[in-house]
């Protein structure tokens, strides 16, 4: 049996961002942020979008924001589930196959019917499914109970008006009696004005969608999605399709996110590789900032000579004008950062904070704002599957809050671990390994090794096996935690 | 647990369209299709979409035609896996805390670098993550196993290249030795030239996109979304927004339907409310095949005289000119109609058949093609719960075996039914009723009514609940099927 996940799984509460002890280092003396920590850091720093009023036809998937009741009774008037003819019930309350009532047709009342005639004693409207039940009227005899005004016995169908429109006049003979409301809908009877139609929080899905429009509303108060910026860092890539030179690589990452931006409901947008160089790196950023509501960078964000994200956004950088010089970088100054830095610093308003997760793959991370909107930008890592799983665990969650959603998560199942030989993962991190998991079975098997550059392996998993903190061996069958993808 | 469902679900085999047995209408005397023969005449005249070459960032959701090979190994070049220093491991060997070996640093290796120096005895070239392995090293070691070329005890980090471009040259101090090949990423150790990345008939989702890119396509030759014309028939419809008449209700189906042909991947198109006007209808789809891959209407399909889509469509109209004649029309005929008709006529090359299904709701159904291409079209009953439930059942499938996925249908399972009374069905129909389905608890409640008129319940549910065909009571705590909505 499935169940919907926690956000946080096995180690301890999460620190909200600048709520934590001060002069404290989220992660302890090493340096290294919780999984966890790093979640609640980004989830406490999104907001959901403001709402917008949206034409209907736009609203699938969005979160309504106000409670929606009904202004016009559903359905809006009594009318009828039948093909068949509107008739007073005293007339053919004694009518059998072998006795007929025969009642004279006073006319023909379609679906769309404004005003109709009275149904007199002794006499009959012939009436379309969805039509108003006439004045006189108590109750509908389906079409099947009578001989459709031919003469000729029971049935089976009316004529088409065009082809017949006789049919709308002269007898009809009803073989069965019916009971007052017989083949009615009475108004108000799906819903009364009044009701609450949908509760605000309600994920728009089509039925939603279908009772919105059948209660009048063109347009709706939701929160958009989110515009997600995607973009890769990297003087080694090129564009998949062209020609790969020496010691060069296609760029992935920014296809793969891109798409799994669009799955989590983003309106993503890819921007092509961008090179190790700063300058060209803010501008870019900075020309991004008008259409985006979150950005995603790829690369740049370890411990490197050219990690140029870190480079050029980081926090100390904006703060601290002599972060860049030479001496400045001590060892221990990337424990720095966070929604609380050492001695209880709050984040710096605008600024990126890079900090490294006890997790693998996915050590190095970046969060923070930028721009004059204090626009959300997470750095991820660079290897496709260190970016792949950061997306998963941190940007969709970031994603699903912008859009208002309540459940951000991916849905988390045990399962069976099964594996020829025991999984090991390095102390104190929390590692997530691609697996394949089958739900018919309840079991997970590992898919690749535990490398961040098996692409090929990332695309045979649908899932991520889940080795805590604490755990450094997994032997086969142990009941694992897995995060389901997709 | 869950399960993907089959098709059918207990009422038999369903018959092949055009294969069934000679002479013999599909369900019986009644003229009543079973629900499983109406679904195979539906997917067995529904062929895959013809594929296209669409750029990767086009084909998510899409499913390949093709095996796609790796023609570049995966990764192209042995690279480092860290941010460090290119080594000979014999330079190294008897390197400690306290005893560090001692390099000169010949150079600096970005990722992206090209020819790189070779490292001879006694040197190291500094490296960063994904860079090609220079000529002559043999390992990598992390910049946290050295002084980071500063002669100031081990290192956490790289200065930024821009800021400390000495970095590349003097010395390092390596304070670990390290195995051939440590930290270093062989060339193809993730997938090698020659190797099937993804086989014909996968669904593409963010990781596979990522893997093509990462071996190089910019295209990809995939099954297209199919685009699917939603159109809602009948005089009573007003646009929601607008002021609504007397004895007019609102147009729900076409938002609903488009919203859930979305929801299942197609390129939805709604197309405002048709009123009930044969010529309109005819001229209006005639409008809409150049954009349609598949085409729904609802309404008009039942026993009225005003049922303007059966009028407009049917294969008999268009067969037989004299069908629309008074006099044509005799009980039994609709009961005509099929992949096989009576007497085993094969299903008219263009047209419509309207038939009956032993379903509730949902009992008149259309299905044929139409126009120069043979469009499939699907017309549906313009109750809006029975214009779902059968989207759910028959177009949701059928858009899915356009674009040539092999799971059409939606998930089933099985769950013990709560309710204060006993469901009643009617004999010989297969029941789907909106139920809200619990997973956690394994559990299913009818919510609303059977009225195929009750949108606001059918909003609040999450599931149908099917009731067999021979069943007429289902008892409370019962284990009954489930179909999962969205």
């Amino acid at each position: 049996m499935s169940s919907t996940a926690a956000p946080g799984t096995g180690s301890g509460p999460a620190t909200p961002a600048g709520d934590g002890p001060a002069g404290q280092v989220p992660g302890g003396r090493r340096g290294l942020w919780s999984v966890d920590d790093h979640l609640a850091d980004v989830l406490g720093a999104i907001q959901p979008l403001d709402p917008i009023d949206l034409p209907l036809s736009d609203a699938l998937g969005c979160v309504l924001v106000q409670d929606v009741t009904v202004t016009v009774a559903l359905p809006p008037f009594d009318n009828s589930s039948m093909d068949g003819y509107a008739v007073r019930v005293a007339d053919i309350a004694r009518a059998g196959e072998d006795a007929p009532a025969v009642l004279t047709v006073v006319g023909d009342i379609a679906a769309g019917s404004g005003e109709a005639r009275t149904v007199g004693p002794g006499q009959a409207a012939r009436i379309m499914t969805g039509a108003p039940l006439p004045p006189g009227a108590e109750a509908v005899v389906p079409v099947e109970w009578t001989d459709g005004g031919t003469g000729g016995g029971p049935a089976t169908a009316m004529r088409p008006a065009g082809a017949a429109p006789q049919g709308a006049t002269g007898e009809v003979r009803v073989y069965r009696p019916a009971a007052p409301g017989a083949h009615v809908r009475g108004r108000g009877s799906d819903a009364r004005a009044g009701d609450l139609a949908l509760p605000a929080g309600t994920v728009l899905g089509p039925p939603q969608i279908g009772l919105l429009a059948a209660i009048g509303r063109g347009t709706v108060r939701v929160r958009p999605r989110p515009r997600v910026v995607v973009l890769s860092t990297g003087s080694e890539l090129v564009q998949p399709g062209e020609k790969l030179g020496a010691g060069r690589i296609y760029d992935s990452n920014s296809f793969a996110l891109t798409a799994a931006a669009r799955e989590a409901g983003a309106i993503a947008y890819r921007v092509g590789a961008v090179t190790d160089d700063a300058d060209e790196l803010r501008a870019t950023i900075e020309d991004q900032l008008i259409r985006a509501d979150l950005l995603v960078t790829t690369g740049g964000v370890s411990v490197g000579a050219y990690d140029v994200v870190k480079e050029a956004l980081s926090a100390a950088a904006e703060d601290e004008p002599g972060a860049d010089e030479p001496g400045a970088e001590e060892p221990g100054d990337e424990e720095r950062g966070g929604g609380v830095g050492p001695g209880g610093r709050p984040r710096p308003a605008g600024g990126v904070d890079f900090r490294r997760l006890a997790m693998q793959p996915g050590k190095p991370q970046g969060f923070g704002t930028i721009g004059p909107d204090r626009t959300p930008l997470l750095a991820l890592p660079g290897n496709p599957v260190s970016s792949y799983v950061s997306f998963e665990l941190f940007v969709r969650p970031a994603i699903r809050a912008l859009m208002g959603l309540e459940d951000v998560h991916r849905p988390r199942v045990r399962a069976e671990l099964r594996t020829d030989e025991a999984l090991t993962s390095p102390e104190g991190r929390r590692q997530f390994l691609r697996g394949a998991y089958d739900a018919e079975k309840g079991t997970v098997a590992p898919v690749g090794g535990s490398g961040s550059h098996l692409v090929a392996a990332l695309a045979r998993a649908n899932a991520l096996i889940v080795v805590p903190e604490g755990t450094t061996t997994v032997e086969p069958g142990t009941e694992t935690e897995v995060v389901l993808l997709g």
